[in-house]
């Protein structure tokens, strides 16, 4: 018969263990990890559950550096500095933030590393007809390339491809996840007659994917990753100050477009 | 005469600068930020806009490790599985865990700050007069000390107090935040007749004070660092399944008690 | 030439229009909709756009109602009692709570009136086949029928049908949705020998379907509804006080399942 | 011996009772509240406790009504509309917006109705005195007073006042708090030699105050209220499409004030 009281395993966790005076994360006494991980590696090792170590933990990194702000016209961004004038608290205001990352804004590196193990388990022969399965699917985007404001590219992608190749001649990574990426970068160009160059989120998901990371987790990391601007921009306008701030200047209103 | 239109200087920082193919944060190309950041400098960097280096880096990286997670206990943590199992996105989901987070959950952090500033302006002689003053304001509790479940200690504290003594042996912080918050140990054990030691709200409060982190920011690092534990466990729980997931078994439910 | 600086239509608008000293929303003077709209009213004028009157409003009123609450196993409302003793703000506490629903917990009932209308699309003939169909896109689930707790019946869904049959003979509305509802339920009961009765999701569904509704509407409905509960637990929970509460109990943890 | 897995009365309340087929909320079975009472007289209901009747619950709904929305330059409709544009569902949606609402959007309504019952409790002679103890405790803003764009008059306010003065002489309400408010406003005017009318916040309080309403509900049912209007304008974005919509123009970004 069931115990109604019994809750002894409604939560489970291989994350963490506890007793009084005793904590440990993915099976590592807290005090052997504080002061031995850096925080990248922290992240790693708690979410994906496995140790990340020396070029590896580098390349984590640099995915994690790449994306932690795109400035106050960011939704992410924009939101957080309203809510720092709406007398909230610093970490309420993150989460504000936080709460406008979904499958547009925040989505794309997921999506990107989705479509490169696809076309990875497909063969990189079968990229034309990926992408047509995925527009077929998902609509006219190709998640992770082009830009609408960095012409001709985004600076974070070269720069983080430049270090994934690095990695690869090292033998650190496959670089296949690259090979990939830039193959989509050449049937774009030629399909549309001008350069649709990788942007940050399809150069992180490179990352991710030669990192072995499943591609949720590129939507995470992003999450993660976006927090840092978010604080640093919600602070910043906490000591600005301001009352109730909305997107634009008070003079301006908008447009009504009822009868 | 105003210009309705004019919103050219309505959002204004000095975190992010920005032109088409150009994006610099803190004065630095994002290229040079890239790989030549860790994540945890690059979270200093971008929020209190100075460089952090090799041993103060280190202690920040410490702080940010500790407090990651404390398991599905948590109001932060039990939230994300929760939503984890409610058919919302993975940054929703971490928008909810960390939408707990406030004076009481995640505050203690910021509030030791405070506590320890006011002890070392006004020296360490006038630390029981401090404390009763902060009792009267703010009641009972003393941010940082205590903890109901880790008996006898917080094992996260002596290990990042150790890692602060040491950094004050080489010179690397004053350590007279570590000197305070080990005063206000000896005092309340005075007082109260057994030992009430630092938890991690205290040890990480004196990390950030010897670091020269403004209390704020105790408060933000700390939902940065608790977000990484957020979407580990609702990673995990988007693994494990489940619909609508509630506190407890279904078959328990609540107490009523009305009439 | 675009004018950088031109945000006069960026956000545009067919819900309100306002002038200093002057408040419209859908056309009428906010004053002339203050104590001659009920609270229900409002919310159909302002969302849908369009009036709604006597025994329709009736009927909304009621769907608005049968949802505010199922206590505190349901996550929202869990969420929000946890929230409530983390020191964030009424509001927060509030956000957190909503912050839980999604596509599995207050998604069903749109999900319902888009199976609904599938089958008044099709005729009621094609009932069988519209739900092999969406099995095979979304999963064994039917939403809005069976319930894991309110065995034989959840006592919203009759009450709500006997509403809308009674607003049917009066020709208020067609009554075409609860036959539809009614006739999944027979097609499951006789597909799996048992009763699988109509829920709060389906039955809520008939009511926005009969009122002409678009299905996601029947969710943001479904928000609106349950954040009444969300508010009353939140507030309960603030007065019965608590300081950090978990899902169960400090002294039961849960269940580590790491090597 | 307390057991571990005992978690019968670990929450606790009033609100709802429930056994499989059978709701009840506040004492009275859920089908007996769905088509009884409007969805204002729930709410009341269900977070009060208490029942609301006739011309008492149209003052309630008139209160409801007033703060549905204030356009897209609000902070909360604001966030609301951008997190439509960023792929994420209505209801995280809603949520974003309502997680913008705290002490200063959304939070004079209760700062108003402590102070109108500081200045009950004192008496109206001491109107001044409370003022200025209010003013020494919070700052210069006295809350339901004076907008910023509403010149001369916010029309929400006299219309509300209105219909209290109409309840007030037929004796449904005292009348009491509605000659505080205007205390207020003849003090502030004569204080500043200009007019500094009661905008929303005050009059909605005046209504909250009037009916005995909780001073943080005041608050909570601001949430409700405006929950209306973010939901709408969720709807509305959504149907115009859009993606990661921020504050103003891609053109525009913002004013850079670093080094």
């Amino acid at each position: 018969m069931t115990d109604r009281n019994d809750v002894s395993d409604w939560w489970r966790t291989s994350i963490i263990d506890m007793e009084p005076g005793r904590i440990a994360m993915r099976g590592h006494p807290i005090q052997d990890l504080i002061g031995n991980r850096s925080f990248a590696q922290m992240i790693w090792l708690l979410v994906i559950g496995e140790d990340i170590e020396g070029p590896r933990a580098a390349l984590f990194e640099a995915a994690l550096v790449a994306a932690v702000d795109h400035g106050p016209q960011a939704p992410s961004i924009a939101a957080a500095r309203m809510a720092a004038t709406c007398g909230i608290g610093l970490q309420s205001a993150m989460a504000t933030g936080l709460n406008m990352l979904g499958n547009v804004h925040g989505g794309a590196g997921e999506q990107a590393v989705e479509l490169y193990a696809r076309i990875a388990d497909a063969g990189q022969g079968a990229l034309p007809q990926v992408l047509d399965d995925w527009r077929a699917e998902h609509g006219k985007f190709i998640p992770g390339f082009g830009h609408r404001f960095h012409k001709p590219v985004d600076p974070r992608a070269p720069r983080l491809l430049g270090l994934i190749d690095d990695a690869a001649k090292e033998g650190i990574v496959d670089g296949k996840f690259a090979d990939i990426g830039r193959g989509i970068e050449a049937h774009l160009a030629a399909e549309r007659g001008k350069s649709v160059p990788m942007n940050i989120d399809g150069a992180t998901a490179v990352v991710y994917a030669e990192l072995g990371c499943p591609p949720p987790l590129a939507r995470g990391f992003f999450g993660l990753s976006r927090s840092v601007g978010i604080l640093a921009h919600s602070w910043e306008q906490m000591q600005q100050g301001g009352r109730n701030k909305g997107p634009t200047p008070p003079s301006y209103r908008w447009t009504y477009e009822g009868e």
